[in-house]
């Protein structure tokens, strides 16, 4: 994620150059997380695909890069970001500048196969605000977390998916507030390493799905038991994922 | 674990013949599960520890084993399963026969500073009855896994700790039964090897807690990629529980 320079944006690589996004040079700047969220989502051509919270569209415009001929919608609170999914996914991606907790009537009276969030990190009540208002809102928790799996659940369509990315600390957040018509329920634990703690898991669950739940085993970023180049000992699957744009399958 | 005949008896050596039990030759039989739920718990001299559904007292014994001082209680719903638990803990284990959802008055007016339980794993709806009573009762679901996580944290002293083992795909029922008054939740997969998906879950919790969910590295039963013979590829940490009576921290 290499940027070029211009005024107060820049336009970083993403997915070994296969995709290219404008975003803020200051504040909120998209990651690893959502990349992989994206490669995690097992989407199929033609299938309907909604983004809660889209930034400047790093994840779906990820997943539009992986699978062609998705139909695309994404929502985002801040007009500033919003804008800057449009500009980054032009043709490919409907945005909607709004609320997650109130979603336009046009959204509300459709349906999709994969909704994914990379809802905000930070509880908004229990971190020092960082001064920044787009960080603020991409990082602060304004709308509950149970908000976001709500709305996501009834926008999909029957045996449609949801898929989260949060941080390990709220599973039981995430768990709890899975409506009753979401199951099959699986969660990816994703570790900085081998032995350590899962500091992010991806969570997805299918409406009308009558599964059991599947914990599986923790996904390891990096290989080597210590930091040495974040950017270059990534694991395998990792690697593959964040630079060649392939799917993490689970 | 090996037994010497006695009627419908075996006498079994646990933790590498620190402990005896008496138990039915057929039908249920204490396993790893229980020790390693024992294990887990961080109990010190003088505590007051409860059981709930100790079967032969497996679990709770394995815990008056390895830690001098406690005051200990238990709960079994099936007679002649309590009257073992009354055989192999002798002066040092108080033991109810009673439902775990109709507490006897005199448990329900005292508190516990560690409540442990190894809840039956099959739901008796999804599951073939195995026509042994004492089989079903131990491994068919009678009480429903919500029951057994509100008795326990109702019987928790202020501080006290919960701990309960069972399999990985209840892990949300587990979470989704915590009351609100138990935090400080900390889960601990059991896999059978490095890479399997988890199959067992340790979780405890504080009542009062207020810290973070903790998801912890999965703990590797056994070493080695394959099975070769399971009562020799312990990972080494399991091997001293199991053998040694040592302590399962995280």
């Amino acid at each position: 994620m290499t940027g070029t320079g211009n005024s107060n944006l820049t336009r970083d690589a993403f997915l070994g150059g296969r995709l290219h996004l404008w975003q803020p040079r200051e504040g909120y700047r998209a990651g690893v997380d959502a990349v992989l969220l994206a490669a995690s989502v097992g989407a199929t051509t033609g299938q309907r695909v909604l983004e809660l919270g889209c930034g400047v569209g790093t994840a779906i415009l990820c997943l539009n890069s992986r699978v062609p001929g998705l139909r695309l919608a994404a929502v985002e609170v801040q007009p500033t970001m919003a804008d800057l999914a449009r500009r980054n996914g032009g043709d490919a991606l409907e945005v909607f500048t709004a609320d997650v907790a109130e979603l336009p009537a046009d959204l509300r009276q459709r349906q999709f196969d994969h909704v994914l969030a990379n809802p905000p990190y930070y509880d908004r009540a229990a971190s020092v605000r960082s001064g920044d208002p787009a960080r603020e809102a991409a990082h602060g928790e304004t709308t509950p977390l149970a908000t976001w799996v709500r709305v996501a659940a009834k926008r999909l369509a029957p045996r449609g998916q949801a898929h989260f990315i949060h941080r390990a600390e709220r599973l039981p957040d995430l768990i709890r507030a899975l409506p009753d018509d979401l199951g099959s329920v699986e969660v990816l634990p994703l570790a900085a390493r081998e032995g350590r703690a899962p500091d992010r898991v991806i969570l997805r669950a299918r409406k009308n799905g009558r599964g059991a739940f599947r914990l599986h085993p923790a996904l390891a970023l990096h290989v080597g038991a210590h930091h040495s180049d974040a950017n270059k000992d990534y694991a395998p699957v990792v690697d593959a994922a964040l630079r060649e744009g392939a799917a993490l399958r689970f």
